[in-house]
């Protein structure tokens, strides 16, 4: 990766004094950046002598060394060729702008595998194709081909899956004052994916903040291992989250939509920040150039009582605990303040408060209290008649000197978002060393992944063990004999993983059915047996309440019956005997396998109406007891399971437990593509949870 | 509130030339907005002459005229006097802008019972106390007291319960090139209120949009009626909707916040556009300077991909549908592009057109195909090179004038937001003349009030009537003869209003009570009467399924013995016999009134965990089938009742029926606090609905 974001030379191919010759934009650009690295230009028919003083070449293997970076912007259907030309040169590193392959159609699909294939056999690493590829503010790469003047550097890298998008982002990074460090628009994504170039900027000295715009997550699993592996935040943008923005994805950058809730389970364990509006980029770049916020405690403040009372809701909101700085701190307060009507507390309301040293000094105690981790802040300074009235003085003194030394001596953060005119604003963001916000909307809700980016940083990794009492042999073996679709008899492989499943013993006679019920005990359920009878309530194979010997005769007679009147000739192999789960709250556990992110599975409250109240949790698999326990308290459930309208509280634990050896089920077993538990009983005496039926298919 | 507005005199209290005096601010701001009605200051124990060249008077008495308005910010505790002195002299408009009033506590509540008592005693009309009171760019009147510059004069009239909220808006206003028309900060509206601004704007031909800063509303019914009335578009941000911040609010502006349920129901009746955000301000402003959307079909463009992708997904959350331009649409506009690289289709990718021209024209046959209703488009105006290579064309060609012209010749929206240095945007804002928003976001969401408004205004006006079938005289006797709480002897007063209940009848004796089980047929429930056993199940007072006349005989005994045993000497008034409701799907109705919103219904899914999945809707009183009918559609349960798992659909409009009988039982008689039927059950057979148990409080 250092090459294509470090390289010493580097070919530009197409180049000619054309009007509009758009390669000649690029090398522009690299000039304009102050790029110091050799620069070759290819023509293959072309017989200009030179492009803007760059020497031009007809072909590759005339240059006098192999340039590090080879570029391309030609027309698709040249690419895999010219590609291997410059890998027959000995070039290993390539930029790709074109557009024209996997996102346009099968002819284009047809492409993108040839230059797959060109690209591996010369061992070429490449960005894109249909990205604007790289910009690295440190040396003066820009091959993004619009004109741009440099942007500055900082410490924001960008990562986008849409060019267009990133230049958007780059131009708004410049007049909000946010530095830039380095920029990828990986495109189509066939060599260099997202996960290469957050591994890079992780080890990047120039990188603090990592920003993706992502439209698809092609291998979800390195996405988290690289998020986790890194101690600078990611902060990811994914659109694509309806099907419209699906559609729109398939016919721009060949994307394929997640599902969403697997994403955000994904991202909270790696510890990947998720945002959801454009300008959050923005206010996530500024979030992470102030003092960790190192606890759940704000302050909120502001000249406007209406904006205390609307960031007070956004706090709340957001989950923040409002600070208690004491009586102490209000009693030093008041002091400050004028007219004497507005009551003190949090969220303050500094309308009384005149004098911006009073202000000044409001802030720094509010930041040195040692009751409160950070605050936020909103204010103006609008365009007012020069004159040297109170709110002149007011609104128009610079205090950021000492807000800024505040903010410093503290190690605290305080948000401040300022408003007035544009002109003034856009000058205090470039003159003012703390981050001015734009909305208190966004500056809160990115406070908050601030503070909870370094809470869950303080936190051990994530970690996860095979629990104990698994017949991983038998386990083994029953997958390895079940390909297909199977039914209850999937709970003999639950019960080598040791979940707890409802007693039931198959029976292929009368006689051994008689001696399973009383082996499991009366009242006892009765189900067919029968590769013909996949859906047994349908074949009259289901029948409960089984009171004595009597009536499993009785039972065993009907269902053999009901089968051959549901199909004549079916194959019958017997019955399953089971025991009669006591009452309960009935919940279930699921499972599938995602393209972009493996196995995961899905529990909540179950029952015949899962599908309408949706109160279900996701996890990845494996997954651990911690993050089951967090998961299980998030369900509206959770009230029930704890024992609502004077129930006992259920066995929450052995539930847990369930669905931890379920989620190492699926891990050890990706064959396993489809499992269901339902329902899982949780008897409502608290004295267990039991699986009373469940089915799976396995490829 | 005419002359509130265009006074054409004013009295200024307490103005000197003492530094910092802030009523000389008001002064300054009236005549630096060139206010041209006649000036006086008063000072009681003022010596000087004239203040900013404005005579100073002692005494109200002394002036040549009645002031139209009376302007006063001086202590609170000195307010009340000095208003029955300008009463005495005839003063009947007030502008009170000091704070200390019902805000502060006890002190300040006596004060606001004064101030109102001497309104009251000489008719006096006031706007405050505790607010920045009122401005008018069309006579150039301003009174809130920090120093401004004129506003721009135009469409949106702005009434506040924070006067610095409504000040950082008209601040953004003259940035954005948003026109004022009125300005009323109402602070602690003990006399005028938002009701009555809103009923003042909508007459005043200079308001095109009025919007609302609200903390609390007083009065949501007459809120509701002001708005409904007048056929501007009414946009309210109502904060204070948590915990935090009615804290907030308590200290501010002695706000009381309102259940949001209540609210949201509300204002959907009344057509009240709601916005959380506070840029959505700046934006609803900006939406209703485009042309009406008048339907639901959205085209959605942008030259970067990303963009689309990302305004796709918004539109789709929205609610928008994704408008079809057809095929010969897009082969008309296929002879644009460059290089044929992009797919074309809604959302529309127009990264491929560098020709702006081009671009001008896909803008124009969107906006005139006829299956377009709406456009919204994301561009940028970046600060690059100065060249004449494609890209400058395509982003630094102005092509305002042809979309200008697209959006009036077609009377069909498109909003656009554009992005760029602040500088620019600034300055394309106050020459273009279409609106330009600030965000994607923001525009979409408001896009969607935009065309929700105009759809709502197409309805036919909220009406509803008494249902048939109400005997009112019995309801009335019995809701008298009923104060206090009661069980399911309530279910009497809802057979008066045509309400399905399960047959019933009470008995004294066991006679009557084996009578009426004849009556009702067997199986049915018994339950006791007795004052002394309000919780009817803790006494063993309710036996269900008695299948004969054993039955009831034994339980008659049983239930006898049961609240003997429950309170020794507890009065037994007999039984109620009740017949057994088949099986079904139970839903609940409950009532109360608001404080607020008055009488308000909510209902939704039953059965105990109804507190667990709060899957309800609310309608405020008295509310008619067809809003009922849209309300059930959005409740989970929704699916159930129409029939999920193969069930049959359930009576639903039986549901809305009785639901309707009690919004209207509820509007009859507020004296009913709290009304409560649960469950209500809708037989499995879809052949009816029955109230099976019901208790109110009546006060």
């Amino acid at each position: 990766m250092k090459k294509i974001f470090y390289p010493e030379s580097i070919a530009i191919w197409g180049l000619s004094n054309r009007d509009n010759n758009i390669p000649r934009l690029m090398l522009e650009n690299l000039i304009r950046w102050g790029y110091e690295g050799r620069l070759f230009g290819i023509h293959p028919k072309g017989k200009e002598k030179h492009v803007d003083g760059v020497k031009m070449y007809q072909n590759i293997k005339d240059l006098p060394q192999v340039p590090d970076l080879a570029v391309f912007l030609l027309p698709a259907r040249l690419i895999p060729g010219t590609l291997r030309e410059a890998g027959e040169a000995g070039v290993r590193r390539a930029a790709i702008l074109s557009g024209g392959f996997n996102e346009t159609g099968p002819e284009g699909e047809k492409l993108a595998e040839e230059l797959m294939a060109v690209a591996d056999e010369f061992g070429i690493r490449f960005v894109g194709p249909n990205g604007l590829t790289v910009a690295n503010t440190a040396n003066g790469l820009c091959l993004p081909f619009t004109p741009a003047f440099k942007t500055p550097s900082g410490g924001m890298s960008m990562i986008t899956q849409s060019g267009g998008m990133g230049l958007f982002l780059w131009h708004l990074m410049a007049d909000e004052n946010i530095g830039l460090a380095k920029f990828a628009s990986i495109g189509n994504k066939l060599n260099v994916s997202e996960v290469d170039c957050i591994r890079y900027f992780g080890e990047d000295p120039e990188t603090k903040v990592i920003c993706l715009y992502l439209e698809s997550i092609t291998n979800g699993r390195e996405l988290m291992q690289a998020a986790s592996e890194i101690d600078k935040p990611v902060i990811i943008f994914k659109s694509n989250t309806t099907n419209a923005g699906n559609k729109a994805a398939m016919s721009h950058t060949a994307a394929i939509s997640n599902d969403e809730d697997i994403i955000d389970a994904a991202f909270e364990r790696a510890g990947i920040l998720r945002i959801e509006e454009f300008y959050d980029f923005i206010s996530a770049a500024k979030a992470f150039e102030l003092p960790p916020m190192m606890g759940n405690r704000i302050m909120v403040m502001s000249p406007a009582g209406g904006f205390t009372v609307l960031m007070a809701d956004l706090c709340e909101k957001a989950g923040f605990e409002f600070a208690d700085p004491g009586e102490e701190f209000y009693k030093e307060i008041a002091e400050f303040t004028n007219a004497g009507v507005i009551q003190l507390s949090n969220p303050l309301d500094l309308g009384d408060i005149y004098d911006p040293a009073s202000t000044a000094s409001v802030i720094n105690l509010v930041l040195h209290n040692e009751n409160v981790d950070g605050a936020v802040y909103v204010t103006q300074n609008p365009q007012m008649p020069r004159n040297d009235d109170v709110f002149n003085k007011m609104f128009k003194t610079d205090i950021s000197k000492e807000v800024t030394g505040a903010i410093r001596s503290s190690g605290k953060p305080m948000a401040a978002c300022l408003y007035g005119p544009s002109r003034t604003i856009n000058r205090v963001k470039k003159n003012v060393n703390v981050p001015i916000f734009n909305s208190p909307e966004s500056m809160i809700r990115i406070m908050k992944l601030q503070q909870s980016y370094y809470a869950k940083r303080k936190k051990p990794a994530f970690t996860t063990a095979l629990p104990d009492g698994i017949d991983m042999d038998v386990a083994n073996a029953w997958v390895a004999s079940h390909p297909g679709t199977h039914g209850e008899e999937t709970l003999e492989l639950l019960e080598a993983f040791g979940i707890p499943v409802a007693a039931n013993q198959t029976a292929a006679t009368l006689d051994e059915a008689i001696r399973a019920a009383q082996t499991i005990g009366y009242p006892v359920v009765m189900k067919v047996m029968s590769p013909d009878a996949v859906h047994k309530s349908e074949a009259g194979g289901v029948l409960v309440g089984l009171k004595d010997e009597e009536a499993v005769k009785t039972a065993f007679a009907t269902i053999q019956a009901n089968l051959e009147a549901y199909k004549a000739g079916a194959q019958f192999d017997g019955v399953r005997i089971m025991a009669m789960a006591g009452d309960g709250h009935d919940m279930f556990v699921g499972g599938n396998v995602d393209d972009s992110f493996g196995p995961v599975a899905l529990f909540g409250y179950g029952g015949i109406y899962i599908e309408v109240f949706k109160d279900a949790q996701t996890v990845l698999c494996p997954s651990n007891s911690e993050e089951i326990t967090t998961k299980i308290n998030r369900l509206k459930a959770a009230q029930i399971l704890e024992g609502a309208r004077g129930k006992a509280r259920a066995d929450i634990e052995g539930y847990v437990d369930l669905i931890h050896r379920v989620s190492h089920l699926l891990a050890e077993f990706p064959q396993i593509k489809e499992l269901d538990l339902n329902p899982v009983r949780l008897l409502e005496d608290g004295s267990g949870v039991l699986a009373l039926d469940a089915r799976c298919r396995i490829e």
